[in-house]
């Protein structure tokens, strides 16, 4: 058992509360344990240059910690005058994720900005902010279905994401900071609720893994993201938010 | 009367949660109507090399807005590459402020990191970040104590700001954005608990205004000051911290 | 007596030359006791992108020193890469503060960049700035008489700056750099010929001030402005340039 | 069968060319099909400050091209002024992926640079650096012990990378630039000579992939690392360089 | 005799590999001795902005080094976040050399971009960047003219680059880096076909230098240049390319 | 016949007056015709990093221009956060020059700094950075000498620097900038008072020049070196400065 008393394959338990601040168009405080990320949706009415006049929307995200989210305090990017190569991956993770499971051409042209501010880290903070993301983003596009600009949701499933690691030769799901920092492999996983996957991204720096663990860690991993979109679907059915599909089926009807 | 009800010379409600964030020596979410704030403080055990070996500490703050705390999404300045002249504005003047009632000789060669990260702007966001910093900081001057690091708070009296301004011809304390954005003239006032002023910065770009009001503005001023320690002295009260003084005497037992 | 033979309440010899850089539309050197400053108007035919097409003018300033303008050289900002959060915070009082008697709508599409570059520093080297830009600003504006492409003056007021302080428990008027690196308190005031504020900004880091020390500060700043307006007057005359107002009267005719 | 002739699972042509630059301790040219890559391999005798004291080395990397390794120019990030973050993640996933066969202690308080340039790019730039600074870094190392500062090769075994990806719902080992600018999926392994993962990092933005078709980019995957290290072990054996391993056993004596 | 047993006046071998980078339009590797500089020229069909609508084309020259160019590794310009003023001024010569021979009128409203980047560096390395930029540009303009984009070269004549120096009180041609690292006089020379002068740049920080060691050094450098122009021609003729010149003249038919 | 009525080999009236800024330990306006620079020298009692502990001493420069030192305002590099390249290069040939006669040994272990700060700019203002700068820096070596930190002045020779240039045909000395914008070649030169050059640097990017014109250049230069010569005597002889020389010779007793 781990030190928190969870079996090895459970999650943390996790809260996702909708509308969060007032002004996003779509907006939630994901908790994870104690990882606690806002997510805010924005939608913007252009896309970037090199998107104008074909038709199709754009997702992207930014990242960030406040300064004291951790343990210790770390220093702002603001005054560093840059953004980290560490922020930049997840920025860049977080939107590939997201884009995955949006069908662009329905958005139209107009950009949603997921911004993913973690203010209290405990490990899987990245993995928090695109399963809060995802609620943020579908919550900010039931605003334009009820502003009519679009007639439903332009997403084709659900889609979660959840870290594994090996720790002390034992396969672990959704690792708190203290695990994090214990693994020798680590994986993050992103999946749809069709159990397909859009990212995978595991690294044995400290020492690589066999083909037998990497199977364990995939299962693990199916079984986070899962529990994950179940959480997804009891926060957003009371939304009445219908997830769509492109080949013209309707997923769920929540 | 004004748009939410109150009095020209009402403070919104104010609410102080302490602890919020489990990582920091200090934290607080300070909410003043619809403006919040996060509100860390973190001791590091050393100084700024220009202060190094002269026995006393030292006070800074840092000040940011999530992209989305305000009605239109504002681009992160990490982003940017660099803090904006407004952000370094607000931060000088509440570290400046901060230090105004802090016995640096008392607190020792360390510094105190005051970190206001603003969720959601309602107007008055660095007010605000004053006024909970200010608990922020002692809660974790408090945690000095309880580590027999230091035998008393440092610090020599409370601290609190508050907005005025006048818009459409009348006085009012504490603006609201949207009272904000139509203010002539607007001022901040930092004030102590025993009345004296830590800093007055007004501007009446869009109008140049009289010695009489500049009087009436300095009354409201001293209300809204006096009203929001109140709110602090019932936050820290429970905690048992005793603000202390320069000249040997206790100016409050909490 | 002070130092250098002056009343509390007197303020520095003041001498501003006018047209001293022969490229700019409006340029003086502003020399009050040891602090001199050169500074230029330009005049530019367009507006920021934010204000296209209102038909109303910019007021913008820049403010810098040369590296050995105080006693020890410091770091030029092109050098480190950055405008330092002090530089700003004067770049934005000094245009605000300008832009408080100018008459935008009457000025027309354009802008004026007020640029100060402080040559030699012995304290109040922002407020000399104001006052010296004033008159730039009015000199470049008599280009625009002359090439009739405005009829008249778009100033509503006179406007000078001016420090006070608090040295040895004495309020002092126009600190020199010695009596300002001994101040407890710190204010500088930015006053129109008709005795209104535009801004006033005072500091007590070192000791937080009294409402009755306050109200000195106040009277001795009101003098100051007073004195150095008297300047700009004698300077202005001489050149025809006549005041206006914005109700129609005319303030001043030189 | 594909546009170059190849088999799906083939990887292209591969030389590697030690020695290229004659300054560096170790140097190669790794031409891919028409991907080529210097990559250098700099001996610096002190690690960064975070390491120091600690008895242990490090291995770090750092990727960029040339302006016109590609179809059209790209713009330099010199000149852009900061890495872009894909540069950045390339470069961590280098020095992460050389770091997981490099024994620390054993390679002492030194740190090994790899610089991989692209100078023609043609897809797979990011695996043929890894598999090139592999070279690179054994070949320098080399340099190590003919100085007798260490006794023998720190290493732990080979280190190959490789990518492969879905294009036209097929399979493919080794996607040239063309295939990958196709590819629904786009997948990068980095193996080592006993068939362990170090890194796996597979995307699916333009289409989620399933189960079967991860297991099937895995076994194209270690077809790919296995005929990669075979040119090492060809290209290393003639320079008598004995690869060792961390359990006191010689995985290959060239 | 100098240490590669060269005369005073010689300058080292010279190899000009035409179209090394597939990519590029026009492409070579200059090895000067051990200096070896790709060249690639990209043609862009637009002009910066302060050029557009003239009708007149515009040559620029980025150059940059490989990290382990050189004896010790020297850091990234892109990781220090800035061109070093070395650099700039290396790119600003090359640029002005470049165009001071091509009419840019003939040329039409287009860039060319020379990018020369150093992979090995044994002095001389901005001397041999002009000498193979010029061929990478001339070679590039034979595509347009390939492209009936234009019907003649518009270049008016040859050019070419080469150093002189004084080490030990010597006139040498052509210094390798150790000759260049003790020399107290440093030269670089840019002519043309017909011996007239493009740039002189000679800097005496060391030693300042008679006016008859100057005369020596133009003449060893009238040699060298002389030189390098007969490799140029014995590179382009076979390519066809014709030297037009301004005045209606050919200067050479290759 | 010249614009202003100069002769082609004549310099423009030339003012140095010496001790300009108060604070600094040299300082000079020097004025050449409408180009007006202030020169300052400070003396810091130590040398950068890479030069400590060889008792040797360092002269550095740099170079800026206000923004209205020109016809039309130029943007500060402080507010594009970069130093140009064009400045860069000028800073770099100021402290090139400067250095070549001073003695640094003499110097011993102290760096002087030399700004050159352009407050009017009518051509030529790198040379006359070059030639003013010499003047500051000599003055604040006779501080050093006053404080008797060394006993003579570690200079080896006068040093000036003055442009020419070829203008409808007809070499030019000292141009000013309506001439200077219409040269066809242009270049500047840096003498000792020995007649021996410190820098060429000459380019002809309009039209390659001749070994003739080239000859022409060099016999103006060498008068206007002379001119500015004559005028830096008579400046520092009352001053009772005294060049020395590293042979042991007094080359002027002033």
């Amino acid at each position: 058992m781990r030190n928190d008393g969870r079996e090895y394959n459970q999650i943390r338990p996790v809260t996702i509360t909708v509308d969060y601040i007032k002004h996003a168009e779509g907006s939630v405080l994901i908790e994870v344990g104690d990882t606690k990320v806002i997510c805010t949706a924005t939608i913007e009415e252009k896309v970037p240059p090199f998107m104008r006049g074909q038709g199709r929307g754009w997702v992207t995200a930014e990242y960030s910690m406040l300064p004291r989210a951790t343990e210790s305090r770390n220093v702002r990017e603001s005054s560093r005058g840059k953004v980290s190569g560490r922020t930049q991956e997840i920025q860049r993770l977080i939107g590939r994720a997201l884009r995955s499971v949006v069908n662009l051409e329905a958005l139209g042209e107009r950009t949603i900005w997921l911004d993913c501010d973690v203010i209290q880290a405990d490990g899987g903070t990245r993995t928090a902010s695109i399963t809060g993301a995802y609620v943020a983003m579908v919550s900010a596009m039931g605003k334009l279905i009820e502003k009519q600009l679009i007639s439903r949701l332009p997403v084709t499933d659900f889609l979660a994401a959840v870290s594994v690691g090996i720790v002390e030769e034992k396969a672990h799901l959704d690792l708190c900071y203290k695990e994090d920092s214990q693994a020798k492999v680590d994986m993050n996983i992103v999946m749809t609720g069709q159990g397909k996957y859009v990212e995978i991204q595991g690294t044995g720096e400290e020492a690589p893994f066999s083909p037998e663990e990497l199977q364990e860690l995939l299962a693990y991993g199916k079984k986070g993201a899962s529990d994950l979109i179940t959480v997804q679907k009891e926060v957003l059915g009371p939304l009445g938010l219908s997830i769509g599909s492109t080949d013209g089926e309707t997923i769920q009807n929540a």
